[in-house]
């Protein structure tokens, strides 16, 4: 068993390609023995965005603080702390910071895809 | 794509033997097409409680609001919001509310155990 807290994990900044003033907390991942999912925080800076990316795996969100939007397959949605949402596999998505103020959400991906593959930031 | 608000979702009194004034909400789970992870939101009301128990597939938890306890493997660990908890498979668990308030948190499980069983609440 752990307990970690975000704002006990120093940040990491995410360097993918697409990606602008976001930082990634790993709260429990392949390195903790997670067998099935990984649970990452991200906290992205007013302005900032992850990638426009999509990718053969699907991501578990809960928004904890501030506000931005996400689009996802072209439609945008606003979001506020307390929002759950389902990204599936494939789908292109991208969060942005753009309400003036951070973005922090969990980001919930299986820790491998592919049969076996470990996945990125996991 | 989909994203849904605890306070959207009619909780769902836990009937489990040994639970007492707690109620789920899914979030994110099988009936949605979920590949791998469920995402469940728990509210136990003070003085309640989740049944003592354990299983062969690990708890992700995201506290979210309140305060109470958690007992893993005979140690008791005081939670409060932000806290990330790892809970390994097979380990003796049990939340309690036992802080004079609530306890809201994000209990993630893995969709199948034991090569495809479903796991129940998910």
């Amino acid at each position: 068993m752990h307990i970690r807290r975000a704002d006990q994990v120093k940040g990491q900044p995410v360097e993918m390609e697409g990606a602008q003033n976001v930082k990634m907390r790993l709260l429990l991942g392949r390195a903790d023995g997670a067998p099935t999912f990984a649970m990452r925080h991200f906290e992205v800076a007013p302005g900032g965005h992850t990638p426009r990316h999509q990718h053969p795996y699907e991501h578990g969100i809960q928004v904890l603080k501030g506000s931005g939007t996400v689009e996802v397959d072209g439609a945008t949605h606003v979001l506020q702390p307390g929002d759950c949402l389902f990204i599936e596999p494939d789908s292109l998505h991208q969060f942005r910071a753009d309400r003036g103020e951070s973005l922090q959400f969990i980001c919930i991906v299986p820790t491998t895809f592919d049969c076996g593959k470990p996945t990125p930031g996991s």
